[in-house]
C-alpha cells in the first residue's frame, strides 16, 4: 500500500527540543505535523532565497517578539508580512506600554478600561504608551522627506530610528528584512500615522507594497530561485503573501502553516495548503504541512529548534 | 441569585424560522445565543442610525449574496465593511465566473487547477470569469475621472455601472449603502485595479476609508445616535469597523458576532465582545452576543427572520 | 469534471424551516451539509428499519428534550444510545430539578455551588432535585424484581413508572423506543442506582446492552434491512452504536453526524464518517454527511423540518 | 489592580524543554497555560497521594504510550482512568498489530479496509493483530478464576501476564498503578472479552470500578491527603474520575486539563475546570489550568519536562 509511510514510532521523552520534535515527526496528528514542520523549515532555510514569515495573531503581546527577532537576526526569514497590530504592540513596548498577564477569572472589562488598560484575552495592555508613541511618531515623520511610502519602506525608516534593541522592527531594519503591513490602516499605528499625515505631504500607501511583494516573486522567478513561507495564523498576512505568488505565477515551494482554524468553515485562515495548489499559490510538488496548534506553543518550539 | 435569568424553556419544534429562533432564545449554548442575536438585531434595526455589517468569510462563494442583498435592500444595514474576496466573487458571478459545489472526497487540487478551477473548501470557482472581469473593469476605469478614490466611492461607481441585479455591489449602490474594503489590495479585485491603474492618474487609496468610517462615527456622536454592528467572521472587517468606534470614542451600542473562533487562542477574530469594552469599541451597556456557528447556517436564519 | 456537482445556488431567505434547509443544500460549507442532512434523514426515516439516535452533549439541560421526545413519538428513531447525563437531567426535571439560564458574565462557581446550583456552561442546575430523584428511584427499585438488567430494560421500566409526560424516558418507553446507556455508571443516575443496589439482588449490567445492540444489528442483517444513525456529539454513544455495526458486520447505510469536533486531533468524536468505512462501521455506499454545528442549533432545525 | 499578575515576559528560545516551558509560563494564551501546567503537575507530583491520569484521545495509536509508560514507571500517576480504545491499541501492539503513518492525501477508506487496515485519522491500524489478541485473551481467561472482576483488577491480571515490556498495561501492573476503564464494553477489547465470557462464569463488571474509584477518594479524605488529576481529552475518563470526587465529597486539589474542546458548546469534554467547582469536583482553592492543545504536542512536552 503506497499510502503507508512507515510505522508510527514510539516517542521517547527528551529534554532536548530538537530531539523531541524529531521524534514527534514519527508519531501522529499534530505532534507529527510539528516534527514535519521542523524538517520543512530547515530545508527552506537552506534552499530558499525568498523566505517569508506571515505573522497574524497577537504574537507580540504574547511575549514572542524575542524569538521572532532572533529568527530574523539569524536570517531565517528575509521578509515579514504582518498585521498592523503586531507592529503597534512592538512599538508600544518601546514606549512604556507594558503588557501584563491577567488573572483569567473576573476580568471586568469596564474596570480595566477605566484603569487605563485594554485587554487581549489574558494580557492587559497599558494604553499610556500610545500617547508617547504618537509623540515619537510625530518626530519620525518630521525627519522624513515628503512623498509616498510603501508600508515596508516607512517601517524600515521607523526601525532605523528606534533605540530599543528589543524591537522587532529595529532588528528587521538592521537585518535588511522588510516588514510589510498590507492592512496598515487597520491598526492603531495606522490610525496614528493617518492622523499625523493629514497635514503633511507624506503618506503611507499600501498599494506600493503590492508592487514590492509581486516584485520579489518575479525576481525569484527570474533567478529560478526557491521560495518558502511560514504562515502564523491567517488573515491578511497569509492572503497577501500567497496572492503575490499567484500574481507572479511563482507558486511557493515550501510552506508551513500554524493555525487553529479548521478548513470546514470555508474561511481563508483555515484554508488548507492543498487548496492553495488550486490557486497556483503553492506548487503541486511543494513540501508543506499544517500544524493545528496555538502559535504560543508551536512557534517557540520551532524557532528554538531552528536557532539554537 | 441575580445571576439566574429564568428557566431554560423547553423548545417547541416549529416550521417557522422566527418562531423557532424566539424559542431558542430560552434554551442554552449557541441556540440561545442565536435567539438573543435575533432580538438584538431587531432592536438595532429600529433604534440605530448607523448599522454596520462587517463581512468576512466566503459569504458570496457560499451562495449567500442573495440574502445579504435582500437585507441591504430592506435597509437593515447602511454600511458594509467587507473583505476584497467577497467583492471579487460578487463581481466574478456577474461575468460568468461560476461557482460549483464539489464532491468533498477526492478533491485533487492540481487537477482542479488544470481544469481551470480554484477551490474554496467545497466550492470550485471557474477562473475564466477573472479575465472577463478585468476587461470590464478596464472599461469602468476608462469611464471614471482621474483622482483618488476611497474604496467605498470606487465601489459605488462600480456598483452603479453593473447591469447584474443579482450583484451585492449593485444593490448596495442603489440603496445608498456604502461598501468599504479596508484591505482592498489584499484581493484579486485589488490586484486587477492595481494592475489597471499603473498607467492611470486614478487610484484607489485605502486610507481615505479611514476618514470615512471615523467620520460616520463622529456624525453619529454629534447626533447622539445609536450605533450597531453585525460581525460575520472576523479579520480586517471586524477590526476596521470596531477601530473606527475607538477613534471617535463612540463605542457601539449593539453588537452581534457570528464566528467559529474561540477566544482562548488570543486572536482578534475570536476576541470576545466583552473584551471590546476594554478598548472602548463597545459600550459597557451595549446589548451584544456572540453566536458560535458557521455563518452559512446562522446568517440565513437571522436574515430570514429579519426580512420576511 | 466529475467532481463538480452543480452550481452553488443562491439561497432565498425563507420563513419556512424546511424550505430554507432545502435551499441551503445548494449552498456550501455547513449550510450545505445541514440541507443534505435533512435529505438523508428523510430517506433514512422512510427506508431504514433500524433507526438509531446517538445522543451525547447536554441535550436535555439545553432545553431540547421536547424536540427529541417529539421525534421519538413520531417514530423517527427506534433506539436511542445516550450518555447517562442526558437521562439524569431528564429525570431530574421530573423531580423539581430546575434548569436556569445564567448570565454569562460573573459566573462565580463557588457561589453557585453554595447556593445549591451546579453549572453546565450557561445553565444552572438546581441540585435539590437529585435527592427527590433518589427517593423515587428507591421506590422504583422496590417495585422491580431481583435480577440483572441491561440499561435499556431498566430504563424502560423507569420510563413506564414516570408520570411526567414531558420526560424523554417516558415517551421512549411508551413508543417502544429503547434507551441504551453504555456508560451507565459514568453519571449521577448510575451512581444513585449503584448506591441503592448495594444491598439488593438487583443490578444494572452494562454488558447486557452489548448483547442487545449487536442483536439488533444481526436482526437487521438477517432481514436484509437498512440501518441508519443520527449522531449528536460523539463520545460513548457514537462509538457504542458504530461498534455494534462492526461486530455484526452490518455497516450503516445512512449516517448523519452533528458535531463541532474537527478530525485533525485524531479523537473519536471528531472522526469522520469516511474513516468509519475503514472500520466496516459504515458502508462504502452509505449516504452520509457531517454538520459542524452546535446541536442546539442544528437539532431543532432538522427535527422541526422532519416532524412538522 | 489586583487582576494584574506581572509583566508578560519576553520568551527566550531554548533547546531545553523544561527551561522553555518555564519561560512560556510568563507569556500568554496557551503557551502560558502550558508553562503553568508544568508547575501544577510538579507540585501535584510532590504533594498528592492520589494522582490520577484520565486518558481519552488516541494516545496509544499516536505513539505516545512510551512517554506515558515512563511517567507511570516514575510514579507520576498511581491511577489511570482510560478509554477502552487506548487499552485495545496497547494490547494490539503486543500482538503484531502494527500502526502506520498514512499519507494524508488520498486516504481511500474502502481500499484501506480491503487491505486489512482501519484508520485513526492519519494512522492505519493493521487489524490482523485483533485475531491474535483474541486468541491470547482466551488463554488469559482460561488462567483466571471464575468470578466478577472490576475492569482494573481484570486489567491488572492481563498486565501481569503480558511479556511485552512496551505495554502500558504491563508497566502499570508492575508499578502498582491501576488502570480503570469505565466504559469497558465500548471498545474492541470489551467486545472480545464479552464474546469470550459468554460461556464462562467469569465476567468483567464495570460497576465494581465505581466502588473502587469512590473508595480511593474516601481513603484520601480519611487521611486528609491531597488529590490531583491530569485530564487528557475528555469523555468518560474525565467524567468518571471527577464524579468520584463529587460522590466522596473530596474535590480535587490539583487539576490540569489538555483539551481542544472549547466550553461554549456546553459539552463535558470542553467544560472548564472552574465549572467543576460548582459540582464539588474541584476545590475552590485548587490549583488548576487548561491547555488548549493537541495532546500529541502537550503531553510529550509536559512528560519530558517531568521525567527527565
Amino acid at each position: 500500500m503506497d499510502r503507508l509511510l512507515g510505522c508510527v514510532e514510539e516517542l521517547r521523552a527528551s529534554r532536548d527540543v530538537k530531539e523531541l520534535l524529531r521524534g514527534m515527526a514519527g508519531t501522529a496528528f499534530n505532534g507529527r505535523s510539528l516534527g514535519e514542520a521542523l524538517e520543512i523549515l530547515e530545508e527552506m532555510a537552506s534552499t530558499c532565497e525568498l523566505r517569508i514569515l506571515a505573522l497574524a495573531g497577537a504574537v507580540v503581546p504574547a511575549g514572542l517578539r524575542g524569538v521572532v527577532r532572533e529568527a530574523i537576526r539569524r536570517g531565517l526569514f528575509n521578509v515579514v508580512v504582518s498585521t498592523g497590530a503586531n507592529v503597534t504592540h512592538d512599538l508600544l513596548m518601546a514606549f512604556g506600554g507594558g503588557h501584563y498577564r491577567l488573572r483569567r477569572i473576573g476580568l471586568e472589562d469596564e474596570t480595566l478600561r477605566r484603569s487605563g488598560f485594554s485587554r487581549v484575552y489574558d494580557v492587559a495592555v497599558d494604553v499610556r504608551g500610545f500617547q508617547l508613541l504618537e509623540r515619537w511618531l510625530r518626530e519620525v515623520l518630521d525627519s522624513m522627506e515628503d512623498g509616498e511610502y510603501s508600508t515596508y519602506s516607512f517601517l524600515r525608516r521607523v526601525g532605523l530610528k528606534l533605540n530599543d534593541e528589543g524591537c522587532l522592527l529595529r532588528q528587521a531594519a538592521i537585518s535588511g528584512c522588510d516588514v510589510v503591513v498590507p492592512a496598515f490602516y487597520d491598526s492603531i499605528i495606522g490610525v496614528q500615522v493617518w492622523s499625523l499625515t493629514q497635514t503633511r505631504r507624506l503618506r503611507v500607501v499600501e498599494s506600493l507594497d503590492l508592487d514590492y511583494m509581486v516584485g520579489l516573486q518575479f525576481d525569484a522567478k527570474k533567478r529560478n530561485a526557491k521560495t518558502g513561507i511560514l504562515i502564523v495564523g491567517g488573515g491578511t498576512p497569509k492572503n497577501f503573501a500567497l496572492q503575490s505568488a499567484l500574481v507572479a505565477d511563482k507558486p511557493f515551494d515550501y510552506a508551513v502553516q500554524i493555525t487553529v482554524d479548521p478548513p470546514h468553515y470555508g474561511g481563508l485562515s483555515g484554508a488548507t495548503l492543498e487548496e492553495a495548489v488550486s490557486w497556483s499559490k503553492l506548487s503541486e510538488e511543494a513540501k508543506h504541512c499544517t500544524v493545528y496548534c496555538d502559535f504560543t506553543i508551536a512557534l517557540p518550539l520551532l524557532l528554538s529548534a531552528l536557532t539554537r
